[in-house]
Protein backbone atom coordinates (compact mmCIF):
# COMPACT_ATOMS: atom_id res chain seq x y z
CA UNK A 1 0.00 0.00 0.00
CA UNK A 2 1.63 3.67 -0.78
CA UNK A 3 2.05 6.41 1.88
CA UNK A 4 -0.37 8.28 0.90
CA UNK A 5 -3.38 5.66 1.20
CA UNK A 6 -2.34 4.41 4.11
CA UNK A 7 -2.46 7.68 5.71
CA UNK A 8 -5.48 8.34 4.10
CA UNK A 9 -6.84 5.61 5.49
CA UNK A 10 -5.40 6.30 9.21
CA UNK A 11 -6.99 9.58 9.18
CA UNK A 12 -10.31 8.45 8.31
CA UNK A 13 -10.31 6.39 11.29
CA UNK A 14 -9.12 8.67 13.59
CA UNK A 15 -11.65 11.12 12.19
CA UNK A 16 -14.45 7.91 12.46
CA UNK A 17 -13.24 7.51 16.49
CA UNK A 18 -13.40 11.41 16.74
CA UNK A 19 -16.97 11.17 15.99
CA UNK A 20 -17.77 8.39 18.05
CA UNK A 21 -16.66 10.43 21.32
CA UNK A 22 -18.70 13.40 20.02
CA UNK A 23 -21.29 11.40 19.84
CA UNK A 24 -21.45 10.01 23.21
CA UNK A 25 -20.37 12.94 24.48
CA UNK A 26 -23.83 14.03 22.96
CA UNK A 27 -25.45 11.40 24.32
CA UNK A 28 -24.39 12.00 28.32
CA UNK A 29 -25.39 15.87 28.13
CA UNK A 30 -28.97 14.63 27.27
CA UNK A 31 -32.05 13.57 29.18
CA UNK A 32 -32.92 10.23 27.98
CA UNK A 33 -34.04 6.79 29.54
CA UNK A 34 -30.39 5.11 30.76
CA UNK A 35 -31.37 1.87 28.62
CA UNK A 36 -31.75 3.91 25.64
CA UNK A 37 -28.40 5.93 26.05
CA UNK A 38 -26.62 2.13 27.05
CA UNK A 39 -28.26 0.82 23.84
CA UNK A 40 -26.95 4.00 21.37
CA UNK A 41 -23.61 3.20 23.02
CA UNK A 42 -23.50 -0.27 22.44
CA UNK A 43 -24.46 0.67 18.44
CA UNK A 44 -21.83 3.22 17.81
CA UNK A 45 -19.62 0.78 19.75
CA UNK A 46 -20.25 -1.95 17.19
CA UNK A 47 -20.47 0.31 13.96
CA UNK A 48 -17.05 1.95 15.09
CA UNK A 49 -15.13 -1.56 15.83
CA UNK A 50 -17.23 -3.78 13.07
CA UNK A 51 -17.45 -6.39 16.18
CA UNK A 52 -20.28 -8.99 16.10
CA UNK A 53 -21.05 -8.48 19.74
CA UNK A 54 -21.20 -5.49 22.54
CA UNK A 55 -22.61 -6.39 25.93
CA UNK A 56 -22.39 -4.16 28.85
CA UNK A 57 -22.74 -5.79 32.04
CA UNK A 58 -23.71 -3.08 35.22
CA UNK A 59 -22.25 -4.00 38.39
CA UNK A 60 -24.85 -4.83 41.32
CA UNK A 61 -24.70 -6.23 44.82
CA UNK A 62 -21.38 -7.34 43.99
CA UNK A 63 -22.71 -9.48 40.95
CA UNK A 64 -22.66 -8.28 37.19
CA UNK A 65 -25.43 -7.67 35.20
CA UNK A 66 -26.31 -7.88 31.66
CA UNK A 67 -27.86 -4.95 31.21
CA UNK A 68 -27.31 -4.02 27.28
CA UNK A 69 -26.25 -5.75 24.21
CA UNK A 70 -26.46 -5.40 20.29
CA UNK A 71 -29.08 -7.90 20.58
CA UNK A 72 -31.07 -5.72 22.53
CA UNK A 73 -34.40 -8.02 22.47
CA UNK A 74 -32.28 -10.97 23.68
CA UNK A 75 -33.84 -12.56 27.03
CA UNK A 76 -29.96 -12.33 28.33
CA UNK A 77 -30.60 -9.04 28.85
CA UNK A 78 -30.66 -8.78 32.87
CA UNK A 79 -30.50 -13.01 33.52
CA UNK A 80 -26.93 -13.15 32.42
CA UNK A 81 -25.38 -12.82 36.31
CA UNK A 82 -21.87 -13.37 36.81
CA UNK A 83 -19.70 -12.69 40.09
CA UNK A 84 -17.08 -10.55 40.30
CA UNK A 85 -13.57 -12.21 39.18
CA UNK A 86 -15.75 -14.90 37.42
CA UNK A 87 -14.65 -15.31 33.90
CA UNK A 88 -13.19 -12.69 31.44
CA UNK A 89 -15.74 -9.81 32.56
CA UNK A 90 -15.87 -10.77 36.32
CA UNK A 91 -11.69 -10.31 35.99
CA UNK A 92 -11.94 -7.05 34.50
CA UNK A 93 -14.06 -5.62 36.86
CA UNK A 94 -12.25 -6.86 39.83
CA UNK A 95 -8.84 -6.09 38.41
CA UNK A 96 -10.05 -2.99 36.61
CA UNK A 97 -7.84 -3.48 33.87
CA UNK A 98 -8.62 -3.68 30.05
CA UNK A 99 -8.02 -7.27 29.03
CA UNK A 100 -7.41 -7.37 24.99
CA UNK A 101 -7.02 -11.04 23.46
CA UNK A 102 -6.66 -11.60 20.15
CA UNK A 103 -7.76 -15.14 19.58
CA UNK A 104 -9.22 -18.15 21.51
CA UNK A 105 -10.34 -15.88 24.47
CA UNK A 106 -12.56 -18.98 25.36
CA UNK A 107 -8.88 -20.87 26.05
CA UNK A 108 -7.83 -18.21 28.55
CA UNK A 109 -7.54 -19.51 31.87
CA UNK A 110 -9.39 -16.71 33.57
CA UNK A 111 -11.83 -18.06 30.68
CA UNK A 112 -15.58 -19.54 32.63
CA UNK A 113 -18.42 -20.33 30.31
CA UNK A 114 -21.74 -20.15 32.34
CA UNK A 115 -23.98 -17.66 30.55
CA UNK A 116 -25.11 -20.32 27.58
CA UNK A 117 -24.16 -16.73 24.97
CA UNK A 118 -23.26 -17.61 21.72
CA UNK A 119 -20.60 -15.00 22.19
CA UNK A 120 -18.23 -17.57 24.09
CA UNK A 121 -17.28 -19.52 21.37
CA UNK A 122 -16.01 -16.01 19.97
CA UNK A 123 -12.24 -15.59 19.41
CA UNK A 124 -11.44 -12.00 20.31
CA UNK A 125 -12.35 -10.55 23.15
CA UNK A 126 -11.73 -6.93 24.70
CA UNK A 127 -13.42 -5.73 27.79
CA UNK A 128 -12.46 -2.26 29.73
CA UNK A 129 -13.70 -1.24 33.03
CA UNK A 130 -16.50 0.95 33.32
CA UNK A 131 -15.54 3.44 36.50
CA UNK A 132 -16.60 6.50 38.13
CA UNK A 133 -15.39 8.19 41.16
CA UNK A 134 -12.81 5.06 41.52
CA UNK A 135 -15.78 3.10 42.05
CA UNK A 136 -16.21 -0.14 39.33
CA UNK A 137 -19.51 0.20 37.45
CA UNK A 138 -19.76 -2.01 35.70
CA UNK A 139 -17.84 -3.72 32.28
CA UNK A 140 -17.83 -2.76 28.64
CA UNK A 141 -16.94 -6.07 26.25
CA UNK A 142 -16.16 -6.04 22.41
CA UNK A 143 -16.19 -9.46 20.73
CA UNK A 144 -14.96 -10.59 16.92
CA UNK A 145 -15.78 -14.21 16.20
CA UNK A 146 -12.81 -14.49 13.97
CA UNK A 147 -9.65 -13.03 14.75
CA UNK A 148 -8.76 -9.66 15.47
CA UNK A 149 -5.81 -7.85 16.26
CA UNK A 150 -6.60 -5.20 18.33
CA UNK A 151 -5.04 -1.61 17.93
CA UNK A 152 -3.31 0.46 20.56
CA UNK A 153 -6.39 2.63 19.12
CA UNK A 154 -8.79 0.27 19.77
CA UNK A 155 -7.71 -0.18 23.55
CA UNK A 156 -7.51 3.65 24.12
CA UNK A 157 -11.14 3.93 22.99
CA UNK A 158 -12.81 1.34 24.52
CA UNK A 159 -11.08 2.59 28.08
CA UNK A 160 -11.95 6.03 27.39
CA UNK A 161 -15.52 5.03 26.18
CA UNK A 162 -15.95 2.68 29.84
CA UNK A 163 -14.84 6.08 31.74
CA UNK A 164 -18.07 7.92 29.52
CA UNK A 165 -20.28 5.55 30.53
CA UNK A 166 -19.23 5.62 34.35
CA UNK A 167 -20.17 9.30 34.21
CA UNK A 168 -23.13 8.64 31.93
CA UNK A 169 -24.29 6.21 35.41
CA UNK A 170 -23.74 8.75 37.85
CA UNK A 171 -25.57 11.63 35.83
CA UNK A 172 -28.26 9.24 35.16
CA UNK A 173 -28.84 8.96 39.47
CA UNK A 174 -29.01 12.98 39.65
CA UNK A 175 -31.77 14.54 40.27
CA UNK A 176 -32.72 16.75 37.12
CA UNK A 177 -33.15 19.97 39.48
CA UNK A 178 -29.56 18.74 41.14
CA UNK A 179 -28.40 20.94 38.51
CA UNK A 180 -28.22 23.96 40.77
CA UNK A 181 -25.78 27.47 39.44
CA UNK A 182 -24.15 28.45 42.92
CA UNK A 183 -22.69 25.75 44.17
CA UNK A 184 -20.26 25.23 41.36
CA UNK A 185 -18.73 29.32 41.69
CA UNK A 186 -18.58 28.17 45.26
CA UNK A 187 -16.88 25.24 44.65
CA UNK A 188 -14.31 26.70 42.89
CA UNK A 189 -14.25 30.31 44.39
CA UNK A 190 -13.44 29.32 47.80
CA UNK A 191 -10.81 30.81 50.03
CA UNK A 192 -9.71 27.12 50.30
CA UNK A 193 -10.53 26.19 46.48
CA UNK A 194 -8.29 29.04 45.94
CA UNK A 195 -5.14 28.48 48.36
CA UNK B 1 2.67 20.68 0.09
CA UNK B 2 2.52 17.42 -1.06
CA UNK B 3 -0.88 15.56 -0.41
CA UNK B 4 1.48 12.91 1.41
CA UNK B 5 2.48 15.94 3.75
CA UNK B 6 -1.10 17.54 4.12
CA UNK B 7 -2.52 13.94 4.96
CA UNK B 8 0.17 13.13 7.47
CA UNK B 9 -0.41 16.97 9.00
CA UNK B 10 -3.99 16.11 9.55
CA UNK B 11 -3.33 12.72 10.51
CA UNK B 12 -1.12 14.22 13.47
CA UNK B 13 -3.77 16.98 14.50
CA UNK B 14 -6.62 14.21 14.69
CA UNK B 15 -4.70 12.07 17.06
CA UNK B 16 -3.57 15.29 19.29
CA UNK B 17 -7.58 15.59 19.11
CA UNK B 18 -7.84 11.92 20.29
CA UNK B 19 -5.67 12.65 23.13
CA UNK B 20 -7.58 15.80 23.89
CA UNK B 21 -11.10 13.85 24.73
CA UNK B 22 -8.87 11.12 26.46
CA UNK B 23 -7.06 13.23 28.69
CA UNK B 24 -10.52 15.24 29.35
CA UNK B 25 -12.23 11.89 30.09
CA UNK B 26 -9.81 11.05 32.31
CA UNK B 27 -10.07 13.83 34.51
CA UNK B 28 -13.75 13.61 34.51
CA UNK B 29 -13.80 9.92 36.31
CA UNK B 30 -11.01 11.50 38.97
CA UNK B 31 -12.44 13.10 42.23
CA UNK B 32 -10.02 16.07 42.47
CA UNK B 33 -11.17 19.79 43.45
CA UNK B 34 -13.11 21.27 40.26
CA UNK B 35 -10.87 24.23 40.54
CA UNK B 36 -7.84 22.38 39.73
CA UNK B 37 -9.44 20.05 36.73
CA UNK B 38 -10.97 22.73 35.15
CA UNK B 39 -7.57 24.65 35.41
CA UNK B 40 -6.08 21.21 33.57
CA UNK B 41 -8.69 21.56 30.94
CA UNK B 42 -7.58 25.20 30.32
CA UNK B 43 -4.12 24.15 29.74
CA UNK B 44 -5.03 21.15 27.59
CA UNK B 45 -7.28 23.91 25.20
CA UNK B 46 -4.19 26.29 25.42
CA UNK B 47 -1.76 23.39 23.95
CA UNK B 48 -4.19 22.09 21.38
CA UNK B 49 -5.33 25.59 19.93
CA UNK B 50 -2.45 27.24 20.50
CA UNK B 51 -3.97 30.54 21.63
CA UNK B 52 -3.63 33.52 23.99
CA UNK B 53 -6.25 33.22 26.08
CA UNK B 54 -9.07 30.15 27.73
CA UNK B 55 -11.45 31.32 29.91
CA UNK B 56 -14.27 29.75 31.64
CA UNK B 57 -17.24 31.15 33.20
CA UNK B 58 -19.51 29.38 35.17
CA UNK B 59 -23.17 30.68 35.59
CA UNK B 60 -24.21 31.80 39.35
CA UNK B 61 -27.27 33.40 40.24
CA UNK B 62 -28.01 34.38 36.77
CA UNK B 63 -25.08 35.93 36.34
CA UNK B 64 -21.30 35.22 34.60
CA UNK B 65 -18.83 34.45 36.60
CA UNK B 66 -14.86 34.21 35.46
CA UNK B 67 -13.52 30.87 37.06
CA UNK B 68 -10.77 29.78 35.08
CA UNK B 69 -8.13 31.19 33.29
CA UNK B 70 -4.81 30.53 31.95
CA UNK B 71 -3.68 33.21 34.15
CA UNK B 72 -4.82 30.84 36.84
CA UNK B 73 -3.46 33.89 39.49
CA UNK B 74 -5.17 36.76 37.87
CA UNK B 75 -7.18 38.52 39.98
CA UNK B 76 -10.02 38.56 37.84
CA UNK B 77 -10.83 35.34 38.80
CA UNK B 78 -14.22 35.43 40.70
CA UNK B 79 -14.02 39.04 40.32
CA UNK B 80 -14.80 39.53 36.20
CA UNK B 81 -18.91 38.94 36.41
CA UNK B 82 -21.07 38.91 33.51
CA UNK B 83 -25.30 39.46 33.02
CA UNK B 84 -26.62 36.43 30.76
CA UNK B 85 -26.98 37.88 27.18
CA UNK B 86 -24.24 40.78 27.64
CA UNK B 87 -21.33 41.03 25.60
CA UNK B 88 -20.71 38.06 23.25
CA UNK B 89 -19.70 35.44 26.42
CA UNK B 90 -23.67 36.11 27.22
CA UNK B 91 -24.83 36.06 24.03
CA UNK B 92 -23.56 32.36 24.02
CA UNK B 93 -24.90 31.32 27.42
CA UNK B 94 -28.16 32.91 26.49
CA UNK B 95 -28.75 31.94 22.52
CA UNK B 96 -26.42 28.36 23.33
CA UNK B 97 -24.73 28.76 20.91
CA UNK B 98 -21.55 28.02 19.69
CA UNK B 99 -19.64 31.74 18.37
CA UNK B 100 -16.96 32.05 16.03
CA UNK B 101 -15.23 35.09 14.96
CA UNK B 102 -12.02 35.04 13.23
CA UNK B 103 -11.08 38.70 13.35
CA UNK B 104 -11.68 41.76 14.88
CA UNK B 105 -14.04 40.12 17.29
CA UNK B 106 -14.39 43.81 19.01
CA UNK B 107 -16.31 45.16 16.51
CA UNK B 108 -18.90 42.98 16.70
CA UNK B 109 -22.45 44.86 17.82
CA UNK B 110 -22.61 42.17 20.53
CA UNK B 111 -19.19 42.97 21.67
CA UNK B 112 -18.82 45.19 25.18
CA UNK B 113 -16.04 45.59 26.68
CA UNK B 114 -16.40 45.80 30.77
CA UNK B 115 -14.04 43.28 32.17
CA UNK B 116 -10.49 45.37 31.91
CA UNK B 117 -9.33 42.21 30.50
CA UNK B 118 -6.56 42.41 28.20
CA UNK B 119 -8.38 39.31 25.85
CA UNK B 120 -11.04 42.33 25.05
CA UNK B 121 -8.45 43.46 22.41
CA UNK B 122 -7.21 40.19 20.40
CA UNK B 123 -8.73 39.57 17.62
CA UNK B 124 -10.23 36.01 17.12
CA UNK B 125 -13.11 34.39 19.70
CA UNK B 126 -14.18 30.96 19.63
CA UNK B 127 -16.62 30.38 22.29
CA UNK B 128 -18.85 27.32 23.49
CA UNK B 129 -21.48 27.36 25.82
CA UNK B 130 -21.44 24.70 28.65
CA UNK B 131 -24.25 22.69 28.91
CA UNK B 132 -25.71 19.91 31.01
CA UNK B 133 -28.95 18.44 31.36
CA UNK B 134 -30.33 20.72 29.40
CA UNK B 135 -28.71 24.10 31.65
CA UNK B 136 -26.87 26.34 31.18
CA UNK B 137 -24.04 26.16 33.38
CA UNK B 138 -21.50 28.22 31.93
CA UNK B 139 -19.33 29.05 28.81
CA UNK B 140 -15.84 28.62 27.65
CA UNK B 141 -14.12 30.88 25.62
CA UNK B 142 -11.11 30.35 23.41
CA UNK B 143 -8.94 33.87 21.98
CA UNK B 144 -6.43 34.60 19.82
CA UNK B 145 -4.24 37.75 19.89
CA UNK B 146 -4.08 37.57 15.40
CA UNK B 147 -6.64 36.93 13.24
CA UNK B 148 -7.51 32.89 13.29
CA UNK B 149 -9.87 30.83 10.95
CA UNK B 150 -11.20 28.23 13.24
CA UNK B 151 -11.79 25.05 11.68
CA UNK B 152 -14.96 22.87 11.67
CA UNK B 153 -12.81 20.95 13.64
CA UNK B 154 -12.19 23.00 16.18
CA UNK B 155 -15.62 24.50 16.67
CA UNK B 156 -16.59 20.40 17.13
CA UNK B 157 -13.73 19.84 19.65
CA UNK B 158 -14.89 22.85 21.91
CA UNK B 159 -18.05 22.35 21.54
CA UNK B 160 -17.53 18.69 22.89
CA UNK B 161 -15.64 19.98 25.89
CA UNK B 162 -18.02 22.42 26.27
CA UNK B 163 -20.51 19.30 27.00
CA UNK B 164 -17.64 17.29 28.74
CA UNK B 165 -17.26 20.55 31.28
CA UNK B 166 -21.09 20.21 31.87
CA UNK B 167 -20.85 16.25 32.96
CA UNK B 168 -17.78 17.74 35.07
CA UNK B 169 -19.90 20.31 36.74
CA UNK B 170 -22.87 17.74 38.11
CA UNK B 171 -20.64 14.85 38.89
CA UNK B 172 -18.91 17.48 41.16
CA UNK B 173 -21.92 17.85 43.51
CA UNK B 174 -22.71 14.75 43.97
CA UNK B 175 -21.63 12.61 46.98
CA UNK B 176 -18.95 10.06 46.72
CA UNK B 177 -21.34 7.77 48.04
CA UNK B 178 -23.68 8.04 45.23
CA UNK B 179 -21.95 5.79 43.54
CA UNK B 180 -24.68 3.26 44.39
CA UNK B 181 -24.46 0.25 41.92
CA UNK B 182 -27.87 -1.39 42.42
CA UNK B 183 -29.98 1.58 41.14
CA UNK B 184 -28.32 1.61 37.48
CA UNK B 185 -29.30 -2.13 37.17
CA UNK B 186 -32.77 -1.29 38.14
CA UNK B 187 -33.25 1.76 36.39
CA UNK B 188 -32.13 -0.11 33.05
CA UNK B 189 -33.64 -3.69 33.76
CA UNK B 190 -37.39 -2.22 35.19
CA UNK B 191 -40.36 -3.39 33.50
CA UNK B 192 -40.87 0.62 32.66
CA UNK B 193 -37.20 0.85 31.24
CA UNK B 194 -37.49 -2.46 28.95
CA UNK B 195 -40.94 -1.89 27.59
Amino acid sequence: MSKTRLLALQLERAEQQLMLFQKISRLLVRESPLQDTLQEIVGLIVGFMDCDSCLIYLACNGQLVLCASNHPHSDAIGDVRLQLGEGLTGWVARERRLLAISCEAYQDPRFKSFSGLPEDSYEAFLSAPIIAHNRILGVINVQHRQTHQHTGSEMEMLTTVGEQIGCLLLLAQMEPEAAEFASHTSAVLSPAARS
